[in-house]
């Protein structure tokens, strides 16, 4: 068994983490970090786990987790991850951040998007921005990995076979992502906007403009296109905890044929087997829908077409918990560790719920 | 007392259209007809009305309407309103219609967006779409008045100071609306689709491509724009019963000020009591949000802009029972009788609910 | 106009008691504090009177809200009218007070169920703890009332006849109040208990015995009784922003007939607007259900028999804000000061919402 | 490994049973009927299976059942199950039947709670009631299963220790169920009552007597308690899709204390993977609630004590689909292969969702 540690795992995504590995086949969760919590039992924290697990959580020690663990998963918020993980990197350890600090190429974004001066540079590049379903085979030749924002990953699986397509002729000036999110993307901390009776029944369009996860989805749209592709996004807090939807309208000046799109998503997406493509002609949900993703690694995708206005909607759905930020770095460090990409993940999605 | 009826009353809207008249100063609602509960208590179709008052509905019969009435509220299925209006019309009674029946100017609009060919194309010309902030006199002067689709309204009151100010240059290719409605939105129809389970938590994208209110919207958007605009519209089904969020995306070659913007929309809704400028620097409600206009005539309306992206971020939120329907109908005929535009309109939002 | 002014108008209740006193048509609203907030304006802080009021909170000060004010309510935790009421009333304002401060009649209580020693025992005798539907004589003559808890005032309408009416002969130990309670009465601080994820979808038993409300009920059902009444309690959280449903379970030794509830209900609220019966046999609300009284000063009423079990079901739904609190407090106002009862407060209930 | 087929597998429960048989070690899921879908693929009617299934329903034939499976569960309606058992039982099959038609010993009941006379008494002697929990070893030595009611299993596991526990005297009188349940407990049809509008945010008290749970819960209690127990029980239908919570509110003339309660608790519960205790001193979820049992097996158990009133209340939680319904079926199943019980039913439960 390969030895997983946690830093950081008192969070919703350190939660989901815990959960999906004390279930996984071929991994032993051996620690799970946490300053606030140190000698607590982990399900004080994340009270669905009682009766499931009797670890506890343990204050973060350098030696500790590096003697413990084989690979780490680092949970820690933006700005945090870059204090930790070149000792960890250094150690030997594999990696794999869920924060924002190996994500971005470029260490100016860093000033751009995030404020700060990113203090590890030479990091960067070693990082993979991991997408298995996009870069499957960097992954598994990685040992640093950076799993996506909720949302970036969400409009990055819609979009990049399109752009890709270069026959599609894709408008890369008129890219709008107009994203709907769960209060759970917004982490465990009380305040005001997450008070029950103030966000319930919301549609709140908190980051109309200026959302940090353009500048990842930019990154690998720009690099897949080969130009630069300005990406105008929108992000609406709506009333679920979980889920993601991302509609993305995109422009084309030719006359775009549904079997042209298929051919695009299906030539990427094909043997994947966490995207599921839902374009039907009936029932109550015939495009995707973060309902139907709840508890699984799926992503869901479909897409419309709207000849009058030269328009392509692309659609995904995801649970922003799993393949939005734990499932997505469990199936990377699965490829990294030559595992089975759906071991631990294979859980189907609850309905309804 | 001006003496008001209600054509098919039994729906969402008819139960608005009762529950405002009800109490407005200046009308008596005298008939609220329904085929399928006529003779039935109003209050065993809409329970909140129990108590509050003992009309009955009665079967359709269009003497007895025109007798019994001055003005009459058409709350029918589009394509059910063409074959009452024209008599209604002709036996002089004011019709404030809120179908789409009598939206669009061109006849041949309706082919292309509602599968008919318009049996009344002269009474087009005679009505009146009413969206009092912007055509007030127009209305006053009316006998015949259409009011908007609910994402219709929304929409063009976000829209149409923008296009409006020529000086913002704005792309009329790349107008995208992503808008967000609760489920009352769909009436009052049992469905896979609605059914509770079913629905509970989704954000379903019931029509990525192709909504009917896009012709209505364009009409206005071109008229004051002086040429052809198109919008590209979505709408999404979200977890809440009442409330729309309309998010206009823009986009402009120029670099837009927010300054600019107020005075476009200080300049035409100065003095337009039920719109509200939202845009604040703190607080969970910066911006226009519907759980804050719930119960109320209040369009709400805000905006960000992007200048890396050339976007202009315009949102409005409604409740979409009132100034998406059976509020702004009211409205409208208060101007076309004569009336304080806010008679009977006047209740506060409900805050938390 | 009366002159009505409002200590601790910054909560949930301050922002409904705003609300409704804007447009009562018989006083005018001079004063509303905060020390929070004193200089800010009120939709600043209730953000659903934005456009409604540009009234600004003041800091509390004993001259002026005398000198402003003929009626004051005050709506300040428990624990803290006291030390403000004395003085208003020895100011000679007519008070309301929504806090549990001067509900109960004997000092003693205090110490047992809230903790504190009551500072000023003489006034409990001078206020009267108004239910209009039960003691409206009273109300007419008081200067000082207390408006009831949320609760309480439910389940002291569903109780009171079925006590008041001996023949019942309702066993008086065992009396089961299983109450499901909306977020807006736990208040607007946000905590992790009302952070958003942690609270939706829950059923939340948050006071299974000893709530503090089970004091005031015992009280008025005891005086109804003439003997000693005991009620167990439970208060559970559920999943919406207002309202309440009070489950009420009675037992008799007597086999027990619908018509004999119906004649112990009409017989007590026969000319009560605020009271209406819901017992029907088809659609989806035959019984009471918060729901359908959402915006209004409504309390419905309905229940059910068991003969097997000997039992009587008694239910009652209210709108927290309003008949829990704002409402029934406006109500009284307007009996003591010699108002139509329903002044200000003739607002239907919003359906579907 | 074993051979399961399901006879009705096209409603919630249905679902539920695929979902969780798929991943099932020990077994495999050979047929799943539908009448009304055969030929269809699962995933169509049950869409969260997209991609995990190429499984279709098949029409029911007693032949095909037969031969293709060794076990089977009967998800059919009331009243149904009777015209199918009897000759899946005489071809020799294991059963499990989710109905409610073999769970009274008494045939009579059957006339008075659901309205027929059961046409196989004889059949009703080699049910066994399951409830794995209290009567595992009957359970491992029985061929034919009845899976109880999803409301009278969280309330028998609440309340049977209690009862057993004869030194706790509780009044067998005056035992009072208040059930909150969510709208998956209603299945998939839709209706007027679980249209959505109508639907959110409700209280409904659906059946505040008579409901037919009662007679499993008396059954069960009246023969752990050595004499006839009643059960005054009131279902409520509350805001959510999944969970029940029930609050059983019982009576002892003696003072109890909470260790008594932990000890007969522990007593009958030790060694019982899916019963969790839930009694916690600070944090939001103190007591159960069903909202952190979602898509596990698991029933949280906890409970209040109140001096005053002489009053026990006892708390269940549970997945209604899950532990009341399909989980404890292949819980129930697991123990007569003579598998782990556990198998296939170890997810931990989502938080938050």
């Amino acid at each position: 068994m390969t030895r997983v540690g946690i830093v950081a795992a008192s969070g919703y995504i350190g939660g989901e983490l815990i959960r999906l590995l004390l279930t996984h086949p071929k991994v032993e969760l051996t620690t799970a970090t946490s300053r606030k919590y140190a000698g607590e039992y982990v399900f004080r924290v994340h009270p669905n786990l009682r009766g499931v697990t009797e670890l506890k959580f343990s204050d973060y020690n350098l030696a500790t987790v590096t003697e413990r663990s084989d690979v780490v998963f680092t949970a820690l918020p933006h700005g945090e991850s870059i204090r930790y993980i070149p000792q960890l990197a250094a150690a030997g350890l594999k990696v794999v951040d869920l924060s924002a600090d190996y994500r971005l190429k470029d260490p100016e974004q860093y000033s751009i998007w995030y404020g700060f001066q990113h203090p590890s540079p030479d990091l960067l590049g070693r990082f993979v921005y991991a997408v298995p379903e996009i870069n499957r085979d960097e992954i598994r030749h990685a040992s640093l990995l950076s799993s996506p924002g909720c949302m970036a990953i969400a409009t990055i699986l819609a979009l990049t076979p399109l752009l890709k397509a270069k026959e599609l002729e894709i408008d890369h000036d008129h890219i709008i992502v107009d994203a709907k999110i769960g209060s759970s993307g917004s982490g465990g901390k009380p305040s005001t906007s997450t008070h029950f009776s103030e966000r319930y029944s919301v549609v709140r369009p908190y980051a109309p403009a200026g959302h940090r996860h353009s500048a990842e989805i930019e990154q690998v749209l720009s690099s897949v296109a080969g130009e630069r592709v300005k990406v105008s996004m929108s992000a609406h807090a709506v009333n679920m905890v979980r889920g993601i939807l991302s509609t993305c309208h995109l422009f084309s000046g030719k006359e775009i044929e549904p079997i042209t799109l298929w051919k695009a998503y299906r030539g990427m997406y094909s043997g994947s087997y966490f995207i599921r493509f839902v374009r039907d002609k009936k029932g109550p949900f015939r495009l995707p829908d973060p309902k139907l993703v709840t508890g699984s690694n799926f992503c869901d995708i479909g897409f419309e077409t709207e000849q009058r206005t030269g328009r392509v909607v692309a659609l995904s759905a995801i649970d922003n918990l799993i393949k939005g930020a734990a499932g997505n770095a469990i199936q990377s460090m699965n490829l990294m560790l030559g595992f089975d990409e759906k071991a631990g993940l294979a859980n189907a999605p609850l309905h309804p719920v």
